[in-house]
């Protein structure tokens, strides 16, 4: 039986962390290919994350779920069962990472200011628009031995660091407060009521049964309805079975 | 020592026959790859290509161009020295792809029917906006068996063969056209008429010399500026010493 968890977020600060979570993994599975080609997708997958990050005042958000994540953590310090171990080492992740934010630049300040990446990024705006002919620089720079290549995009990587440490921790912390709970959607179909807190659904269920959820909601409630996957009829095919699933609201 | 080829297309046919030719080529790249963050980058290429194809008249180009190529191997034809085996080979292959040119559909039309690609497709136009709470039934296809992904990927790419073909065809006629000529930049300027049928400007010069050549120009006239590589200043930076290298005008 294979299983799959699918995230849904309530908020947009969630969506973007999702967002974010996501371009970093893209970005950092094409800085690790060899081949001039897939290169081509690493800068792709940068340059979205830039204007993601343009566009986004996430350390706001990020500094004020850390405040929220400490409150709680103090909270639970005075639990009487609680490991204070793993809670004390928890709330330094927490002050070491407020206090890189507090000392940082924007994210991405430092790639913006590159002068190679600067030069080459507006072509990569236009679909198709970064071809050899647009970019002879680029085309240079892929034509560069392999070790230099990835010296390269090892620095702009090291730039994202704090950001990957930042959206990590604070998905890490979000993604614990729920636990995983058995469910059944009633003729494929289940519907919440968001509490106060919860700012993201995780289902996790078995995909070999050829069903994915999909989610419907906001911050107050939320539905899901199971889905048949099937390649030729996409769009309809409402599973109209109980389906028995997993799920966590965080 | 090592080397590369600079392409610069004079006209807007030659422009997209290249910009096509890359993104097969980033698309079969990222056809082959295993692991699922690189599939968003095989769909990325994927509808870049369609949008392009949808724009664009490709067959009525590319049969002219056949038309063409085929009047000249007549012509050739009628020299002392030919290669008879070799243009018959020729003159074969571009009545071969005529007539799947003429029997066939529009490009791509076969992928714009793909009702899982119709579904994902939209999403894809969007920076960033692939996520998979965007997309939860591509977040199922992503998890998947290794093996069936790679089966549809096939599918996907057997529809295309005929473009593949047509363009790889056209290209490497007119590719033929020119061989490479010694020439001098003078202070890393060099200035061409380009003839009548000139259509696509090919230099091959070192680039361990860390200099790379721009073009500028039209149908009627062109010049080629070698530029110093500099990440740190990538804007500014001609190269006013004597350059050599090697011209193509095809």
């Amino acid at each position: 039986m294979s299983e799959a968890v699918f995230e849904f977020p309530l908020k947009e600060k969630v969506r973007n962390y999702l967002r974010i979570e996501q371009l970093l993994v893209q970005l950092k599975t094409g800085a690790c290919v060899q081949t001039a080609p897939l290169h081509m997708y690493f800068f792709d997958q940068l340059f979205t994350l830039l204007d993601l990050l343009d566009r986004l005042d996430l350390r706001t958000d990020i500094l004020k779920d850390l405040d929220t994540h400490e409150r709680s953590l103090v909270y639970w310090s005075q639990h009487p069962n609680i490991n204070s171990a793993a809670l004390e080492q928890a709330l330094q992740n927490i002050l070491r990472l407020r206090t890189k934010l507090k000392n940082g630049k924007k994210f991405g300040s430092d790639l913006k200011d590159d002068k190679f990446l600067g030069s080459i990024r507006q072509r990569f705006a236009i679909p198709g628009g970064a071809c050899s002919f647009d970019l002879p620089n680029l085309h240079f720079w892929l034509h560069q031995p392999l070790a230099e290549r990835q010296k390269a995009i090892d620095n702009w990587l090291a730039s994202l660091a704090v950001l990957e440490e930042a959206i990590s921790i604070s998905l890490a912390f979000l993604r614990e407060r729920g636990t995983f709970q058995k469910q059944t959607a009633q003729n494929g179909f289940y519907q919440g009521v968001a509490e106060d807190k919860n700012e993201l659904i995780r289902v996790r269920c078995q995909i070999d049964t050829g069903q994915y959820p999909n989610l419907s909601g906001n911050k107050y409630r939320y539905a899901i309805r199971f889905m048949w996957f099937d390649t030729q009829q996409p769009q309809n095919g409402s599973v109209d079975t109980d389906v028995t699933f997993s799920l966590a609201a965080c």
